[in-house]
């Protein structure tokens, strides 16, 4: 645990800056307390222990997943309230069935009559209670039944009749993505709220309890105006904000946590180019910026101290090889940087990125490493 | 190590048709035979010891990696000839240090003044003596110092000053992926030929012995007619193809080796949308084919044989989550499969797709898993 440099880590490396992590954790509890709604923290994003337990305010607490991976990891550092938010399969109930075994209270989801039957067909062998939510489309986005859909009631029955906890209903307004304006993150924050709250309602009309409406999207969580109904919130990208989200104008740049640590090795001083050691294997081959009013390439290129140099972006991604030009179409003006030299990239999806490093640098604002976190990949 | 089907795996998962793979391989070392040069696979597609092995003939041999943490791991599994061909760094050096120190024969390469002088002021503190290729711009594409350059000279004198072994030159064509015919990628192979030999023939004037001549791209490596002057060739991604060699008619679609397999889990019909469980985080988001003839989206759905449905592609991949829908727009015509089944989807980019995952479970052309092969990543 002795500090050490930045400058001595073998690049390409995943860098955490601690302070500003606290801060977007601070800004989303603070505005869920204003909301009065639970939070159950979308862990996928960073899949570390230190940073879900920071999420949820100190101590393990509910949670959300998007692996059952995760949910073994979580359960082994304490967290036994748990969300799967991926629709469940056959093939997973071996591994429920040991989550459920080992004390974890697992909740999966569905949105379909063919899986709520084979839930149900599942269920009498478990050695404890299942509660499900039942997936609702919000948006026309992903997934979900329509909330006024007779097969939302046909559903909740099948499980009922199963033995399964009928726990309510869950969305992701994942269509708040492509939202241009703070007027249309507000609207769909509230079409997110309406549309769940009335899927909530029709299963209690029909005499399930039904009681959690669980919603769940960085950018609706932190412009919605009013979640009246909504019983919790699982918002998740914004424990490390990205590019994606400073280009929704969610967060700033100042406030984007992670950035991967890499070395230049060459120039193409003809074409503008500066070659690093981050390429797609480093950064992800995500490129969710192409089609916001700033594109930024596979990342916006910062000094070793994270200040963003605006006018740089990495144009080109290679498996270990990463392009650096001016974003104006590289024409001329390369960074003129000696071979060496330390840069670090911001990434388009913290989500994407991290997800490539096995764990993450974390920093203090300067350039010394106070600590190092594990994360965790696969299924 | 007993049989056991795919139909028990939790998905997603990756799967390896060893045939298929074996097959691949010793398309490549024929057409190398006949072309009498050496082969330095590059391993950095399967990032596996049992298929470098298999890539290798037989036995341990010399390999190309792309991460130092191949290397370690190589050199764990007995390889000991070890090309690193991505541009060398200062902070890489103590790690370099520590391969030659168990007796790693080691070759960085380099493409600039700048790195030839950092080089050679840490090659005196090595405990064997480093060799170095100089890396060769052939095409334009990404890296490298062009034949005829004055530095190529000043940098081979840089080295052989420090004591660093200048043990030739390298390319990639990287170029040859943007080839759209046959006739195109014979001229790029024989281009790759003439000015990496010509490169090589300059160092030699000028008095080092420079007697390895290394090329390396899949295209190239299938497509050249003659390779005189060439020593060694560095394919890698052969060993499992995908769809983007597919879409360059370097490879059928019935040579690919890896594919994630993947459970439905919902659908929208009135969108002609099947969701299942394998989105990016397991596919990768790499989407090559999306600037070739035939654009497969994020993969190509093929049923749990492995038999293509040619119709239908991932045509959208969020975090653990994929929608599949038929090419033509997903006008109307969803897949009708149960939830709950499997598929397998083929990937735009094996060494993108590979990466995901932890382990390859190798089958053997029916739906038997008949063993499993650890994968490493990281650096």
């Amino acid at each position: 645990m002795t500090q050490s440099s930045i400058a001595q880590l073998e690049t390409p490396a995943l860098l955490l800056e601690e302070g500003r992590m606290k801060k977007n954790i601070a800004r989303m509890r603070d505005q869920l307390a204003r909301l009065k709604v639970n939070f159950r923290p979308h862990v996928k994003t960073a899949k570390c222990a230190e940073a879900a337990v920071a999420m949820c305010g100190g101590a393990p607490g509910p949670i959300t997943v998007s692996t059952l991976r995760e949910a073994d990891y979580f359960a082994d550092h304490g967290f036994t309230d748990i969300l799967y938010a991926v629709g469940i399969t056959a093939n997973k109930m071996e591994h429920v069935a040991a989550l459920l075994q080992r004390g974890v209270k697992l909740t999966v989801i569905l949105d379909s009559q063919d899986a709520a039957t084979a839930l149900a067909s599942h269920a009498k062998s478990l050695s404890a209670k299942l509660h499900a939510l039942i997936e609702i489309d919000c948006d026309g986005h992903r997934a979900g039944i329509l909330p006024e859909s007779p097969e939302l009631l046909t559903v909740a029955q099948t499980l009922a009749d199963g033995g399964v906890i009928v726990a309510g209903v869950m969305t992701h307004a994942g269509g708040s993505y492509d939202c241009r304006s703070d007027a249309a993150l507000q609207a769909m924050a509230a079409q997110e709220r309406d549309r769940t709250v009335r899927a909530a309602m029709r299963l209690r009309e029909a005499g399930h309890a039904a009681p959690v409406v669980s919603v769940g999207s960085t950018p609706t969580a932190l412009f919605a105006h009013d979640l009246t109904g909504v019983t919790e919130v699982r918002a998740g990208v914004f424990v490390f904000f990205d590019l994606v989200m400073a280009g929704l104008n969610v967060c700033a740049i100042d406030d984007i946590v992670v950035s991967v640590l890499t070395t230049v090795i060459g120039h193409q001083r003809e074409k503008g180019w500066t070659i690093v050691d981050a390429g797609w294997m480093a950064m992800s081959r995500d490129h969710g910026t192409e089609t916001q009013p700033i594109d930024q390439g596979f990342g916006l290129v910062c000094d070793i101290h994270g200040n963003s140099l605006d006018d740089y972006i990495l144009v080109s991604a290679n498996q270990e090889h990463g392009i650096i030009a001016h974003r104006n179409d590289g024409a001329g003006e390369a960074l003129e940087v000696m071979v060496g030299t330390q840069l670090r990239i911001m990434p388009n999806h913290a989500c994407a990125t991290a997800a490539q490093h096995g764990r993450y640098h974390v920093v203090d604002g300067s350039a010394a490493i106070v600590k190092t976190w594990e994360r965790i990949g696969g299924w």
